[in-house]
């Protein structure tokens, strides 16, 4: 058993591999796993907003569950995205990653619905009494869920043991930092923060975070394993040339997709280019990544130094 | 049967009353519909947004199928709201109400991702297959879903026999007439354009929609049945009386409640008031009415001439 | 003297031609003024977001407020926007208009700095001291100043007597509709509300707004005079050729022109193409209409029923 | 002469200290000169939106333009801002500039219309025109103007040589980042690159910014040149410290006065209360500090180790 647990270092949201017929691939699946922990990561991130969890069926998200958590077969801690619009909904995610085994939950703010602040205290607080001694982590993507979590309902949250972290994927940077200023304060040691950005790793490390949850490392686990060890000249260009593969998200035709398309599937074609997962599709109704966009998308991994793995 | 039908008329959304423990209240919910039968309204719309349908877990939302379903017994058509984030997950909630015999379907664009109006045909064009017949309504709500439906694309799915309609929720009424004016220009007759407005209904009428699904229709059913049938001036007037009664929504303190809360909470303290329903409460986590905001809606409820019901 | 004044009917914002060196082209302000009293017109409002006063020097200004009280001899009332950033610049303004001539002063909310209601309300309090008797209307254009202004507020302001009445370019209808009742309720007789809608004209005459303020009445002054004179039946349909008509600020291809530009450029193109002005170009920077755009407007104006003056 | 200047180090942007009454107080801005002198700074930029330029008549510019000037004394750079709405209205604002021996100007995109890049090119090309050699910077501050230079259009600006560096407040980090690579691949080695963020400044510095214009940097200069000139560690300690000083921003109400208010009038308060300026009023139409928020604020300065100068 791995918990308690400590959120930590390179954990990243893997993408969901699918078959054309939009079924669970779980043969990709697994080969992303070992390509995961063939990078060295710390940690692995299921059905979140990456690996398109708010797509799935039950059937699917069970599918994900059971094949990630037996390919991983404890090597690192997995955590699973409990993502839905109420406080009920989560709870019956809850249950199914809990029989699953997982080592964490991730669950935003309600969303569809306009909540307040109390009200998302409420549900962190329900939820939590709902995991069961399962560390519960609160995921901050205002993008999507149309809430920014305070800090200070935050550091309440953690004060109270209810949430035992933060995944922040708010771009916010500012805000984060003085997140981490206020835990120092508040003296939560146990309290993990974690960045969701790709391209400001370096300097969230730089003031304190704990690690990192880059929806890029799919396509290049290694990489931030090696910006998270380096000193921090190194971690710079590190983090330069992980931009510069950043830039693999602006290569499909916004004209033609959605923003969710065009950032998942590049992160499933760079893979399925590397020979990791065998379809590139991303879950329906999104427009797939046609030919062009997979040529376009090649140099962008040539430049970056990566390689279809041995 | 109904089916096929076409959707016009006063057809609210219904709320879905709850016990304090936060269990569907099937009595209240039996007292709601004779409330709403009483009223004359054409059809009933639920689980939407005020049926709080994203609240509710699988089995709830069984509940009030079956309980509306039985309790109308036919009298007017029953539309479900089968609103979730993504094709898949709709697709299991159009399967159940289709066994609970509804007589249309209700479904929003994809939301938490963020979609492309070409993922959102796919979306539609995908629902339709699977609502087997029964007609598809065309949820247009940007505020909760973040897209609003492009014009073009409404016509283009109800020239292809996707949806059977469009339920205007957006609050942009120069866009909902120019749906009106395209629908006249594509000679699509069956085409049913319903807005959501509560306080704009007279001038939608004017200029050609076909009915309103207001939210506020749940405390005041009679009242939007007489202005959906009156002349322009008694309209004029009985619309200046239902935007006065629409201040319940204000009475919340919004510094401890989210819009949603206030709101909904709003119309479910109403019908407490005026004895329809048992309890207030709006679906966890939502923050409910205190005794002082309840007292503060009550002379508005006296205002608009609003008793209970024999 | 014209004042005090009663604004109301059709007034609308009047373009300023420009030449092609983007000087004030006096001779085709002075034909536009008399394209604009030919079709009976109730006023003119000069330097307002369509005149492109934020666009224009002070000299630039004196000539457009010298040429058109002169044009206008009294014939109708003249109102001078005095559109600036801060309580002193509009000051200057003022003391220019007052020198001109005009007949009332319309003046936004500060703007670049965010204000709150309470700065806004001194704001205009002391507008009002500097306006020395000559009306002072609120202009709500909250797309372009970045704050909408509250009804409570306008409210306040009109009971202080600080404001003459509001020019509504919000596109909130409800909003408005709400200030109509309100102002109602307050017994506000003598205060002026219009809307700045080019599209829901006959639904806010309906409800109750005194007048409007079309940016299209450039084009077409004659059709909103006769919409704003005809009975419920006739408005709907004037309404929805000048709906139609309102199609040409979608002309220009937004890939390589602001929505300004796009706006304005066409009612000026259109009034380039009608023969009542020499040059269709935007203010400096603006990106004018190229030929392309230029033909692809005239099935509009053919289509609108429009035709140049004799 | 300064010019040609390379733009760098730390540049504050002055605050106008005015009087009960709302006149530039010359006294106090001699003062708060050689508070900032004192304080190491490497240039001084007035008339930026910290300095209410927009807020000030054009007489009220000149006072600050000569005074600023006159105390500086050619010992560092003087930029200006030259903020307007049009092209027009920035090129009066030069003239008076570059009359008053400024080494540099400052501009943002046209506001109040909505223009799009091919505008804003056009707009700084003709600025640049005007400006005669003196050295043009671009100051992106989208929240205030509502237009993000896009990276693509500064880069190309600063390879015609239109502009001389850019001022970045945005707040978007990622984006400043990608500017700085983007100034490297294109060989662009003497154009400056500023950061407008009070408390990010420590980890800008690391990846390439050339300096930092802060607000903050009214009150507390020396702390902006340690900032400026330390080790990596120091640097993110002294940082914090700032950090930390920075919520002076938040002890205003926010619920009686603007974000503009809020800020400008802490930047304020805190020279007041320093000793440095002798009134801490913002322009008129902004709502003061009142007794309370003065004495709320002062521990902040405490806590930062702020004293008021000998």
């Amino acid at each position: 058993m791995v918990r308690p647990m400590t959120l930590f270092g390179v954990v990243p949201p893997l993408v969901t591999p699918l078959t054309p017929s939009y079924e669970v691939d779980t043969a990709s699946l697994a080969r992303l796993v070992q390509y995961q922990l063939a990078g060295g990561v710390d940690g692995l991130f299921l059905l979140g907003t990456s690996g398109e969890g708010t797509f799935l069926t039950d059937e699917q998200r069970q599918v994900v569950l059971e094949t990630v958590v037996g390919e991983v077969a404890g090597q690192v801690p997995v955590l699973a995205g409990v993502i839905d619009t109420s406080t009920a909904r989560v709870g019956a995610h809850i249950s199914q990653a809990l029989k699953a085994g997982v080592a964490g939950l991730v669950a935003t703010a309600p969303f569809y619905a306009a909540t307040h602040p109390a009200e998302i205290e409420r549900h962190f607080t329900r939820l939590s009494e709902l995991a069961e001694g399962t560390p519960l982590y609160a995921y901050d993507i205002p993008a999507r869920v149309g809430t920014k979590l305070p800090t200070a309902l935050v550091i309440s949250l953690a004060q109270a043991g209810v949430i035992a972290g933060v995944k922040d994927s708010s771009g916010e940077e500012p805000s984060l930092r003085r997140l981490v200023m206020e835990r120092r304060d508040a003296g939560l040691k146990e309290f993990a923060i974690m960045t969701g950005s790709e391209v400001a790793v370096d300097s969230a490390l730089a003031f304190g975070v704990d690690g990192v949850v880059p929806g890029l490392g799919n396509v290049d686990p290694a990489g931030y394993v090696r910006l998270f060890g380096a000193t921090s000249a190194e971690a710079w260009d590190e983090q330069e040339r992980l931009i510069r593969l950043f830039d693999i998200v602006e290569v499909a035709d916004r004209s033609r997709m959605g923003a969710s398309s065009a950032a998942l599937g590049a992160f499933k074609a760079a893979l399925y280019l590397l020979g990791v997962i065998d379809c590139p599709v991303t879950a329906y109704p999104g427009i797939p990544f046609d030919e062009a966009e997979l040529a376009a998308l090649r140099p962008l991994l040539d430049q970056a130094g990566l390689h279809s793995p041995a």
